[in-house]
């Protein structure tokens, strides 16, 4: 079978690690291109010695005409803002985009534009774009010229409530949200807070009620509800590297029982390779770490008529580059479950 | 001045571990007892080298009367029911007591039997206990004969709720308390899911809806609204050693706002050496580790409205040992400060 | 091609987890039989939920007969001389054994018997057995019957010095290994000093001139002398889960230099699949990982006439299951990589 | 008693805070300078939340007249080079100067050059200089100007070997130490490799054969020696915030025991208040962290010829900060203990 010839831009963060990790498993992929502006020339393997099947493989310079040409699909791992501009390029030459900015994720451009303090370099394109959650979107994914790849608390967010929203089980005005991530969410930028020392040994709520990824999970439950749907998201930065469990607490509608839930849930992800919903258990991060899985449980307390969710996965996998990787699958019509079939690291 | 004569039974453990830490630099208490029943005969210095302080000294066997004789007050390490039972035979010495197990922190002891599945040992000495919780208690603490040291959870959930029922100025029907503990909280007990490997790298909700120090919230936080509050309480494993962080989230009063909730901070906790409510600050672990400070922030988000809290404080100390020996302060009539002046260690 | 039918017996513990991981993604192995006895009838993924693929499957008892007839192999992760007992009841019966506890790993008995203070069950078998060093015993691997696989500690010290000591390019009086490994390499048993709390923010040094490993890999490097070996070994508990360090100290003999330490690597390990020599750098843990390979770097330092080797690899796969994966397709014949090339993680 | 007024230069990083930290608890010091060139007219709370001591207090800007008139003595927190020219300025106002640099460390200037490359800018003062052990310079620090502080790796390797030496007990020409540190030692720098995802679960060496503190060890032991000393120094990073751990190889000479050992340490270390040379135990962090103790242990591995000794410390306080107050309590004649009583916090 013809190959899938990839290019990743911005791979030099951990997200393009991930790209590059999964990639050189993936049966049916071949890795062209590998841009890092800030590396080009330097070894791979120097950076990263774990990437032992690049040896010998430097970082590219960018270079879009050669790349387009290359490639049959870019992965951007770029800045929001600085992606879309260069995405546009890509999809002006005819090359299918996946973009894991914010930049193609926001069906109202206005929203993401405040959210992001930024002007669109690329609305139209944007307009055109599709969210790359495959249990969601796959229909429209299989032909989307661009895909805006979910951040990683979005993708822990949406799941697990989007069914109930759009089923009528849970209050759309009573959601709460509280997160919490493993440090290389926040990526490998050199800054004081993300030193060993400061994060080691502590835990921390940030960006309370003033996280950017919450307009993003607010439309698409807002989408799955028919209506605006506002809510409270609270991130928090967990001492491990990997790995993000969400706590998730919601008001079910009336009569709803745990058999109902667990209904839906089938409904929607019955047969979804990478969603486990739990029959009795809560899931915890070592049951996702370094898989494409995202693993949901709950608990229906009748005591206080709440609905509490627990719902984790690993941030660069599920939450990034893994999903980036599904995504492709998908839209080259080809096993969706390629490159990503590990299972997850319990130690 | 006249020295304290302290006992502690049950010294083997981390909370035991802490009070004997402490102790040791209080400036007008002297440890005269030291039992473990389990380590009776083994020196102190075998199992915890840190403690240089006691060079030389043993763990001593139980001996009541002795006990009883030679000191003014006991702390109580040992587990609940058990530790009742022991207590009553001091309080009938007319040794006062600090139980740090649950024995003794319920107003209605049917609820203790619920909670706890035992039938409690010591009903009519438990009638008579006080909570300790200072910032509360305070008057009662002077000439208890029993106080029911707060669990650590409790501490970090009920000082930042109580005085917002109490004024009313949050609903106290929409109460969650997501909670994330280190692992000290869980004790010294060999246990494969307490292995580093387990723990490590990892993250977990546990006991949802179902933790015993939901109904000790809920009894004091029923007490400040004057009818009965139910809410959700749901812990986490963190993985580290020390330290809570709470994320409160509460439905504000109609026309509440941000200086109201300082205010009434001001008017409870305005003169508390140990609580610290941040001006416009989120407090982390590393703020309050190894100190007897409790520290609250909160933002209140009129978008959603929702009033987020988030208290932290170190789980051995404000929770458990720094706790207890404030108490031992104020029973006594001495500085309530006294041994507990420790700056929090930010590494 | 035929699938390899292998049963794993132990297969609750640390290193069953990683075989049943390994072999669940082997193209030419199907685990016919999970043998724990402690926990036969529990379902595997309720202790690992990790494990997706053995989703349904429980643990096996113990049935000698049945196991010798379902499997072309079986791996032993019983602990020391009840491993042996059991394995010389599936030789008898025909099935070829690896065994990754201690028993079949000496070469002269009365060393083992002296290490580990107990009689071994099974001399004559013992006397059959084959190191499992693919790197120095690939021949004799290919037609063993039983093949003793290497602790984590000696082969991330065996191989970095075999070839120096072999080649007389290093004194083979003046050893000394400062070994430190993470806590995964304690197994999974529960024991106070295990705990989270205890092993977290420390490190120490343990079994000082005692640790059993010592014979071990004194008796390799003695077969490479051609005469007996003494050396220092000292390991140490890192607070992390998985991976072994080790920092050699060697004596260079006269006019020994870089290139000839470097020829001597290439000469025996120039064609090893899972043994990388760095050039110009020495490893780190994040660098191996997760993954089958041992990395090799080293200093000569002229100042001071020390050759300093810094080797690494994860103790539960090259340093147990990774080997004896490896091992097993050496034994069957089948490509030696098959199941084993995965990168290494970095995060 | 009058206080000693005492100034922190470079107050913001890890050994400020720590000296911030420690002065705060001291009886007989005030702090009246806290200069922050790059910080200055912050709010050290601001930085430090756990410093509650010091609420409402700003950084100062550098005015070396008004700090010297202010001051009985300077801790100079700089870096090296910088520290030394800023410190000559305190020397010629008459201001008593501790410097945590290694600017005023060495005997040998030009070894000092050698080894930081740099001209030395204030040779004549540094020829005055005292260095900063307590245990090996006391009478000498009592009348110093300028106290050249040592370093964490320094005071770790120096302490346990110095008077093995002396006594003749151990060659002097075989002398191998393989230390581990917490990535506190790094201080506070933003840059990638000391972020947590890059440190956390992993270990690596660093500066093999080439770190700057290999000199220092050597010119000290050179001087119990009474000729050159020459080792190996290879230090390690370790994922925990504090601490250092040694394992130090010696080839013990003729007919030297253990009690011989045991007898050169109490003759050297008996009356000292921070040195515990353990009798039957090898120490381990959690026996020293946030101390100004140093635990020294030892294993004779007669089999080979060894003396492993361990040693630790808390590199923040006896390997910073502790041992800086320490030499300021001896410079000013007041109680050596003065501010440095606390325990060791186990967990």
């Amino acid at each position: 079978m013809k190959k899938i010839n990839a290019g990743i831009i911005g791979a030099n963060g951990y997200t393009g690690l991930e790209l590059m990790n999964i990639l050189a498993r993936h049966p049916l992929a071949r890795v062209n291109t590998l841009v890092s502006v800030s590396n080009a020339g330097a070894h791979v393997c120097d950076m990263y010695p774990s990437l032992t099947t690049y040896r010998g493989r430097v970082f590219d310079a960018l270079d879009t005409d050669a790349a387009a040409k290359a490639n049959d699909v870019i992965f951007s791992c770029l800045p929001h803002s600085a992606s879309a501009e260069l995405c546009a390029e890509f999809v002006k030459r005819g090359v299918r985009v996946i973009d894991l900015s914010a930049d193609f994720r926001y069906r109202d451009i206005d929203v993401y534009e405040k959210t992001y303090k930024v002007s669109h370099p690329a609305k139209e394109i944007a307009q055109t774009a599709v969210y790359g959650l495959p249990e969601i979107y796959r229909e429209s994914i299989k032909t989307a010229s661009v895909v805006g790849n979910p951040g990683c608390y979005t993708t822990c967010s949406i799941l697990p409530v989007y069914p109930l929203i759009k089923e009528r089980a849970v209050s759309a005005d009573d959601i709460i949200i509280d997160a919490k991530s493993g440090t290389s969410g926040a990526g490998k930028k050199a800054e004081t807070p993300g030193l060993f020392a400061e994060v080691n040994e502590s835990f921390k709520a940030y960006a309370v009620a003033a996280h950017r990824h919450t307009s993003e999970i607010e439309e698409q439950l807002s989408i799955a509800h028919g209506d605006k749907v506002s809510l409270s998201f609270t991130p928090h930065l967990l001492p491990i590297t990997r790995g993000i469990l969400s706590t998730i607490y919601l008001k079910p509608s009336a009569n709803i029982g745990r058999d109902d839930i667990h209904d839906i849930y089938s409904k929607y992800y019955g047969g979804e390779p990478f969603v486990v919903v739990e029959k009795n258990a809560l899931p915890a991060i070592n049951w996702v770490k370094h898989s494409n899985y995202i693993r949901i449980g709950f608990v229906l307390d009748k005591r206080v008529n709440r609905l509490i969710i627990i719902s984790c996965l690993d941030n660069l996998i599920k939450g990034a580059s893994g999903q980036a990787v599904q995504n492709m699958n998908i839209m080259f019509g080809i096993d969706e479950t390629a490159g990503l079939t590990v299972q997850a690291e319990y130690l």
